[in-house]
């Protein structure tokens, strides 16, 4: 059942290398290309190509899919090469002759294409949606938090005093400029490549504009070797944007990890969020969370691997294009997973008292006190001699009495503020 | 003239290795250090801390250092470190005490980061100019050459009949994409991180809202924890955005070096955008748009850089980050050139007469024959298996009449509509 | 049954982000504990921890296992973490207490770590004989075609007179280069890790040479911290070998694709090797290698995951490193069926007559006479000026008579030469 | 002076495009350009193409060109395009005619690609040097230190005793698995590619083997065609070999940046290695080790560009190869400098008394301790549930005087059997 089959029985090596587990990955862009079938047979009735009832036929067919595709029951037998020759079989079997006609006017690369934009449109709508879900948790944190010091370092060396409040909400307004790149990916994607064809276009008279509106697209990719050139351009933007996001959350992964280190002993988590060792007993690892931080990392790996696969190809389709989904589509169900995880997990923190009176923290507070006597009218330069002096010769008290007042400061967080701030 | 020395004498060979060539790198941002001191002196004399006699002294010294900037006359010794410590050195030189007030309540981190935010705003501004510059010329080209027929290949083979017009209209259209992530890009460093200080911010009572105006930046960076982590996480985004655009553009490149082969000849360029060879007297080499294509896939590796320098560390300012700039300002130099050369070259492409009769192309217009045929009822399998037929039997003869009628195709190339999607 | 069960419930959400695929990734590794299992089980009873009858138990349990994974029964169910956590638990089905007693002096980092050298060094050597494979089909078929001129292309320029003898013998020669790494990477794994239990060693009197005699590894990794921090860096040299030959395949590849072009035409491959297309009756496109490029490109990125994964991390185990074998072993399970199907194919490829007299290859010859011209006396200058002009006003006549002589030359391929050069 | 002038005026901008910064970069290989002219020289006397004489004068030039470069009078003026030309023009101004004979049976890039070949050679034979000697230095330390306990960690949670002993000497095992890589390097370009010209050899009745010798490499990249293909590959490899020793000392920068966090305070460094900050007078910044590790991470990224510049590319040369060179040149100078400030430093290492009865640490030597029950005769699942069941309901006590006496265990570190492993 491959659609190109002229009579000539390809050796079955090749055929598996060929195929490869398209048929597993097919699933996710299943309702897909039903929803692209539903409107390119509506535009073919409109400019003549089926009747009104073969019309009626054709959506009564793909509400069936539609249906098995939801319930779980739809399967993609080995006889089939990909979800589109399953869907076609599918339709010819319960229709007839007018199940094929929905192939009128468009090739597979077009069904893939346009399967392809609507599943990342859709799935980048539900990353954004966890992202804003994640960033809601972290300003709650932060304004749980807020009273809460924590030590802030640079060079990991001891610096100036911080807070859980500053901690949380900082990551929060970082998730503010990934959402940036995931706009621009959805604009990407929020295009109609459908008619494309080939990649050089239809010589029937077909309606974009139409299939566009039915599919709710934004607009239009014109230029149909544009939209076929969208196939790696699309993903590496993408991959770029959820690598963006991972890039975030990986690094809030590593403060967890080394923050529930005894050496720190800032944070801890209830045991169900923690994993134990199969020779040391005492042990309470973070695994969860160095889970999400490699998992991310692997994710902001996977550019990599879009650009690679196209790179320095000549326009028009390449074969090369069809291993750019498998991964792409497994880094949206693990970004997925690791927002709930997250999301599930923050909101249990146990934020642990620090004591910033312990020694190695006496010098948190050198440069409030610096800025005091500056304040006071001494030059920042002379104040600062001061105060290192006080603490070379061993001297120096701490005066944590400071407020800072600045916006986005320890003591005046601008919550609302970085709310506000959130993306449409 | 080091900022922390704490007299000291650091070993030579250590302060080359960290100093590197920043001196060399600083000047492509001294400018950018210059607006950020003028606002922040402005906001320090609102506040009290400096006075307005001092705020005017500050001002004329920051005046004249600007001058030298433009002239390059603005040199950075070998006594200094970096640019903000030659320019407070200079503003001290000028004006006495007050020279050195300028760094109350800021730290070079804060300097080098706000630095860095205009400098990218800036370019990434410039960058966006230029690519629209191009777009427009390749739009215009599509209009030039639209009645021009070009094969189309898919899998690298004589597929369907396209243009130059398509193909021209088709790289201007996928940078539309481009700019969305530019945009994003541009969207997260319009935000003043001016005030984070160290990366936990200031217990002076300074007024970020007053930079931010002076600055002329959309927002504020409100977390000052965030501000910091910014750094190599802006450049990341950068990073992607340019290698955005240079993806396009490198595989535009290797259309043409493919095109200009004798093996293609659709294309050609005067001798003196072409260079030869030291042995073969005949060749006519499309050196310019390989350089092109390989500049243009360094940039693409740019992010790999970015990623690995900040990826798992805690946050908190590291120095680490001040590797990230060299190769950052290296990239929009050479993306700006890029820019230039592609869009002089471009317009004086030599668009050759495609004879699509040769044999090689004639079943170009074989699909639409088999549209032909269906138009006029035949089913599509049966159309393609007679067409494919007359394909293996030697008697198909072309009909290349058929016009091309919807959006976006060859015979309708809705330039204008693509010229609209221009992104502001 | 978790080992590091702590009698608390887990919440399933959290188990199965921790879990993930192991168990589906783990059966490829499951032959190789058994090996390492045996041997751990002969060295405890040599240090007296069983007796020699405990020992006769577990080997006989060990053999059963071993058959069952052979024979394709063994799976791991759903209640097991992972294959450690499965063998451990038959063998204690089998034996009773006995089973238990094997994990002694050894934690699960350890097994999976001994697992995974022996796995990996397994298929490099595997990789490699398959690599030998084809480098030798790659010579033989540069002897068969070594007659068969080819035009060379510098710039995609037509150049200087090439062949198929050395365009096939010359991926062959660029394989041993491949070779060189892979023999680094198996150096790499050829090294008993097992006694680092989880990274600090053991206090079990353990004798880690008699492990690594039974296991057959070259040499220890002594030291127990180095050996934990193999994991992610082992896989990195792997990545990087795999990736180096996925480089060459996939330039042939490219070649193989550019010269089934209409426009180039130089070779072909018989129907079963090739595809159709959905709309093109006439298509017949290079699928298997367009897809043999874009697996090797896939492959190629794999390293930038492995280094992402593991870098800037402190030394020490983090669970991040269960992400690293997933994508590892996949690799393998490409490359090693990339190599099969490129040696299957590149046999049957049909090399055709290249009419070298075409108008645009006339120039293919003009280096060889002005080598003439200079042989006979002229300066090279001179001779270049002569022939250059000849070829601008019209009157270039090529003489395709001269033979190259030197080693690796298009006469004198030294194909025997290239075959001694293929490294133990 | 561009040795393809022929006779039209190249626009301006294009050439300052296409030559780049070859000239600054070509510094680095004028050495071995002059090596490979000599033996190219000796070479074309032998085949007769020049005269006894003619070489004698031509190798009393070379000598006085490589007297220049050792001085460092050497320049590349700006009317030259690289270092090739540049000593082909001051041959033929000392000696007249015969300086241009050189050129005769090679080109431009077989010139650039033999004098790549031979500075990798060096440098990498450089590189290796410094390894063995860093390595030395971390194996002395390893036995300075044997006696100082320091907490292990996995997951970055306190785990099992460590040793600075088992730390030092960890890293220098791990450098060996860099060494095998960088051993792979040095074979791949100990091979000679003179003589293959534009990529098809040369019809001059050229000595390869010749040369070979008298540039003293190993053996011959026979096929002429793969010696071309060798650029971007050869440096993909080195890249690629850098980079591994870069994640080695990239990762013990992190532990070195890590452990001299007030959080644990293992290890300090003399005043001259650290640096302060400009407003935290009491802060010691291992701003080196941070810089150690930055620069490693962008060596690490190296390997990303080498295959993006190169990938998908057809066989034969393109200019793109030209951009290889510079990060490539600058990653071998860099890390040049990183191995000798990191053995530099590291023997100033100051090691801390650890208190491992300090609270956090006290679950340490809990697996010791079980250990000692089940070599006593309980199993270890029973005496993994007691001393557990200690932890938890605080009743337990370390013992710290059990030995660990397997190879490669803190109290049996192999040092004599590590430094042995080091590869020729």
């Amino acid at each position: 059942m491959k659609l190109w089959d002229k009579g000539i029985s390809i050796d079955k090596k090749i055929e598996q290398f060929t195929v490869g587990n398209d048929r597993e990955i097919d699933i996710h862009i299943a309702k897909y290309d039903v929803i692209a079938s539903r409107a390119h047979a509506k535009m073919l009735q409109k400019i003549g190509i089926i009747s009104a009832e073969e019309l009626i036929d054709l959506l009564g067919g793909l509400k069936t899919l539609e249906k098995q595709i939801e319930n779980g029951t739809f399967v993609i037998d080995e006889q089939f090469e990909d979800v589109h020759s399953k869907i076609e079989f599918e339709l010819t079997k319960m229709l007839g002759e007018v199940g094929k006609k929905i192939h009128t006017a468009r090739s597979r690369n077009d069904q893939v294409l346009v399967a392809c934009h609507l599943y990342y449109k859709d799935n980048l709508a539900e990353i954004k949606t966890k992202t804003k879900t994640l960033f809601d948790t972290l300003l709650a944190q932060a304004d749980n938090y807020k009273e809460k010091l924590l030590p802030g370092y640079t060079h990991l060396q001891v610096a100036m005093p911080s807070s859980f409040g500053l901690w949380f909400s900082a990551y929060a307004e970082l998730m503010i400029d990934d959402v940036y790149i995931l706009n621009a990916a959805i604009k990407t994607v929020d295009q109609n490549p459908l008619g494309s064809a080939a990649g050089y276009g239809s010589s029937f008279p077909i309606d974009r504009t139409l299939t566009t509106k039915e599919m709710q697209f934004s607009t239009l990719k014109y230029n149909v070797v544009a939209a076929q050139m969208g196939r790696g351009k699309n993903e590496r933007t993408i991959a770029v944007a959820l690598g963006s996001l991972a890039n975030t959350l990986s690094r809030f992964a590593m403060d967890v990890c080394l923050y529930m280190s005894q050496n720190f002993n800032f944070i801890s988590f209830p045991d169900e969020l923690t994993t134990g060792s199969s020779i040391m007993p005492h042990k309470k690892n973070p695994d969860v969370f160095e889970l999400i931080r490699g998992k991310c990392n692997k994710i902001q790996a996977l550019q990599t691997e879009m650009i690679l696969i196209t790179n320095n190809l000549p326009s028009g389709y390449h074969r090369d294009f069809q291993l750019i989904k498998e991964n792409m589509i497994a880094a949206f169900e693990e970004l997925k997973s690791i927002l709930d995880i997250f999301n599930y997990s923050i909101q249990q923190i146990i934020v642990k008292d620090i004591d910033l009176n312990d020694d190695k923290y006496k010098y948190l507070f050198t440069v409030d006190n610096i800025n005091t006597l500056v304040v006071d009218g001494m030059s920042f330069r002379e104040a600062y001699q001061k105060i290192g002096g006080e603490v070379q010769n061993g001297t120096y008290k701490p005066d944590t009495s400071k407020k800072h007042t600045h916006e986005g400061s320890i003591h005046n967080l601008c919550l609302d503020k970085i709310a506000a701030k959130f993306p449409q």
